[in-house]
């Protein structure tokens, strides 16, 4: 793995305990998909860091291209075919205190990969997941990607304690998006999915699907929607970086439509894994 | 410092970059205070520690003797006199997943200490310090003590960014608490401080103070409270482990009061200090 500018064995790799990522939480990440040992729209991940960041008063650590190499290498060194990598930078460390360190201070870059055989072939893809409704107990700024990341854990768990996959967030009413992934429904032949804005987080992977979407033709309307609306709806489905397109059969104990994966949802998945490994790089 | 039973020189503590501490702010503290030495309130502190644990289905990692011995150790071995003593607890290092690891995965404790002399002889107490308001952007469960403390720290920068010292946060027309501390105003003969619950820290210091003043025949409301009474209160405060009582003169640039520390933070600081020091161990 990276850590500021070594590469390391696992085992090795530390952080100081003075890291404001460990004492505040004071970081963001990115998680980039590979596919046949490419990396799927880096592009997007690089501009959401850097967005991130800049919402923290943070700068990149390094330009787009070293970003790009070092992924690269990262994923040639641990030879993964199917897989992630993670990356997460924080503001360094720093004797504690509130208030930011010297703007000077050296940002804390870390990198690693994790193996994922079967992360395109998923049998999931194929039964479809059950999600739970939670209330969404996150702080006001999901769009930056922060790793506050305890409440979505705690959900997870939430999920699994009731025998689902996943939970879902809701806030006045109205669906916010998955623990880790972002939340839709099919009503009809129409695609809903929350807007953009502070409460979800702005998915690489849902832009993408949605552009596709619309490049096939299918009606997106992008509007907060209920419980109730995605009890009543035709299909659900999740999106996210490392599951593409997944479909959702049960909310809180209930199918979704006939409890199987949807048409949309399976199509949407086959059509964003194509466009994906042609152009992932 | 104390790296999971290591006693170490600061340069060389390290947590392992899985730690869920750094990866998914899955992780409490506790800041004690030590005067003449001694350490202020430390059961009150370990049974806040054990609480937010608990909350979050982590066990003690050790019991509250072996702790307190830790933090002896460190007070000693550091030479403080007054300063503090910085506890964080984690669960543990594993493979990145937002469910938990298994439960028997080892949790990371790591303790430091922080010389601050003139911590109760603050000349900050005696001009007051000046507060802003800002929203309250923070997660649903402020009473478990995370680090997810990146909006705290975003707000002590908004707050110096206007020339304060803190910033006093606003949720629902209401005022919740200060970035690292309680927040309370004085109106008459009555101190005001926001009720205990899911919105607020539970501070070992505010429940002293409110025991103290109601000792002193002082007359309490535990209540929330507007900005707009802030503003025309006759005195306010804030209380902390390592503030301990500390008086605001100003809200949004406005003076509190004749904007000078008020009577009621002056004594209740000198009570409270009084019995700290009395009691430390």
């Amino acid at each position: 793995m990276y850590v500021n500018g070594d590469y390391l064995p696992e085992d090795r790799a530390t952080v100081s305990v003075f890291d404001r990522g460990f004492l505040f939480a004071d970081a963001v990440y990115e998680v980039t998909s590979v596919l046949d040992g490419r990396l799927l729209d880096f592009a997007g991940h690089a501009a959401r860091l850097e967005r991130s960041l800049n919402e923290l008063g943070m700068p990149m650590p390094m330009d787009r291209d070293a970003l790009l190499d070092v992924h690269r290498r990262l994923v040639d060194e641990n030879g993964i075919d199917e897989g992630l990598v993670y990356l997460q930078v924080t503001r360094g460390a720093a004797d504690r205190d509130f208030a930011y360190p010297d703007a000077d201070t050296p940002q804390t870059v870390v990198l690693f990969t994790q193996a994922k055989p079967g992360l395109a072939d998923n049998p999931k893809a194929r039964e479809g997941i059950a999600v739970v409704t939670i209330p969404d107990q996150r702080w006001g700024r999901r769009d930056i990607k922060t790793v506050q990341l305890l409440y979505p854990s705690m959900g997870k768990m939430a999920a699994k304690a009731e025998g689902a996959d996943d939970a879902w967030m809701v806030e006045d009413g109205a669906v916010t998006e998955g623990t880790s992934n972002n939340a839709y429904i099919v009503r009809g032949d129409t695609i809903i999915t929350r807007q953009l804005g502070h409460k979800i987080l702005h998915g690489i992977t849902r832009k993408a699907v949605l552009r596709l979407a619309r490049e096939a033709q299918m009606k997106v309307e992008e509007r907060a929607f209920t419980v109730d609306e995605a009890r009543g709806a035709d299909e659900a489905f999740v999106t996210s970086a490392s599951s593409f397109v997944m479909p959702v059969v049960r909310i809180d104990g209930q199918p979704i439509g006939d409890g199987r994966p949807g048409r949309v949802a399976t199509r949407l998945r086959e059509i964003y894994l194509d466009e994906a490994r042609h152009t992932a790089i």
